[in-house]
């Protein structure tokens, strides 16, 4: 039953293998968890590079980095011109600022090495007007909300795709290719609305339907809010959402069960050629 | 954040509630698997009932009953007289009678009370012509497999989809609705065809799309096959499958952590009002 071995032979650089097609950005570099907000205060370079290293080691393809318990704007602007060299001094890969303030996030790009990411913009014309043309200048990805201001976050589907369209033409017009958007559908727990999973999946791919080339993203954890076993209805949410097209997740990497359930499902889904990527994750020990 | 306590109280008569709203169709009882060909030999029936409870508690809706090792036609004919019965007898749940053969059947059909399921018919002609009169003189729901004699297994999701039609329109002629009929988009090892999981999907969505009414059914463990850490790969293949609108698996029901995924994600596709069937499971220790 040992099938598996002429594939392992198969593969003659294993290291060059992508292990995943979806974008994993690394969740865990945030000021509202645990033991960051006193590192950041602190400037404890030495915690932020421990959290930078493991989530590249465990797979990451960005590492948000996020400081939103900064007390006045000037001191986020401060927190990212430590942080964002720090980290990319520890791991090459690229950073999503995590953060509404367009000055706080124009400091952090004008440190950052290669195409950062901008976490997020959303429907409301005055970020629009603020968070794009940072976009433009520093060729960024962008993660968009497709909520706004004034109406919140819509009950429809039908709304937020149309939310998602006015940020895509708004995008356009900046000379942002529409293949850089990152658009978030938003999901509430369903411990609270039964039919937000559901909503949230036709969204996904209404959004896909409508703006072809445009991506999608989520984070894992909304959905299972104040419900026992979080992490199962966290599983059965991802590769759902990996069903329906989604791009990439705002997750914890360090989290071996989810980072092997990715691989798994990226290998049932036909993105693994020859399963390599999922076989050398079982040689390194990362499937179980 | 013990948020779901409320939700627990919303629910006067938690028993009541249905676990899941898939079919899972118990696959235990089948003399290729260690142990059931020597107990269906000797008639050990302390071991079948075992095996029926196990499947029935674990949340089995129908359970599979296979002895295709019989060596020859009236051999099988006169497992099935046996088990039948005895299966019936430990256990409220129609079982899902498991052969080629229309003689077998027919003596199972005979013995079996309430709507049984039999797996399977294809899209052979004789095939299609023995199954059927017996799934409509029964009443029985079918399983019907995308393949034929002639054509074995196509390679194309269109010529899949069109032996299925062949199946429905046949069915129809026969009286059988539409809605009996749980149509097998059939599945191959990503190990050895890494497009074999998105081809089982897309025929999965086409058959619902051409189909109506008709259901879906398959077999996890396929797909895994000649791969390490199967389970993982038939986890993501469920879900997956679920999120294509799959209505049954054959499965191990007794396996805990493929049923809490189950539960999961029926939470998360809104089929479970209040989320009690996943409150209920977690109260009962079923999700750990």
């Amino acid at each position: 039953m040992r099938m598996w071995l002429p594939y392992l032979r198969l593969i003659t650089n294993m290291e060059s293998i992508r292990e995943t097609r979806m974008e994993i950005i690394g969740e865990k570099i945030n000021t509202s968890r645990k033991g960051v907000e006193r590192a950041v205060r602190e400037r404890d370079a030495a915690f932020i590079r421990d959290l930078a290293e493991r989530q590249a080691e465990a797979g990451a393809t960005y590492l948000d980095v996020n400081s939103g318990l900064a007390l006045y704007p000037e001191e986020e602007a401060e927190d990212f011109a430590w942080l964002v060299p720090v980290i990319q001094a520890a791991v090459d890969l690229p950073l999503c600022i995590d953060s509404a303030r367009a000055p706080a996030i124009e400091t952090a790009l004008k440190l950052h090495k290669g195409r950062a990411m901008i976490n997020s913009v959303n429907g409301d014309p005055e970020q629009i007007g603020a968070i794009l043309p940072l976009a433009a200048q520093f060729r960024c990805k962008v993660i968009a909300l497709t909520s706004s201001k004034k109406g919140g976050i819509p009950a429809t589907s039908a709304e937020r795709v149309k939310i998602a369209e006015s940020i895509a033409k708004k995008s356009q017009e900046y000379g942002i290719s529409l293949e850089d958007i990152y658009f978030d559908p938003l999901v509430f727990s369903v411990g609270t609305d039964q039919g937000s999973g559901l909503l949230f999946l036709e969204t996904l791919r209404e959004i896909k339907r409508s703006l072809g080339e445009a991506k999608t993203v989520s984070g894992l954890s909304n959905i299972s809010f104040g419900l026992p076993k979080r992490k199962l209805l966290n599983h059965a949410f991802l590769v759902l959402a990996l069903g329906a097209g989604m791009d990439a997740a705002i997750m914890d990497p360090t989290d071996k069960s989810i980072m092997a359930l990715v691989q798994a499902t990226e290998a049932v889904m036909g993105r693994d050629p020859f399963c390599a990527g999922y076989l050398k994750a079982f040689r390194e020990g990362r499937l179980s």
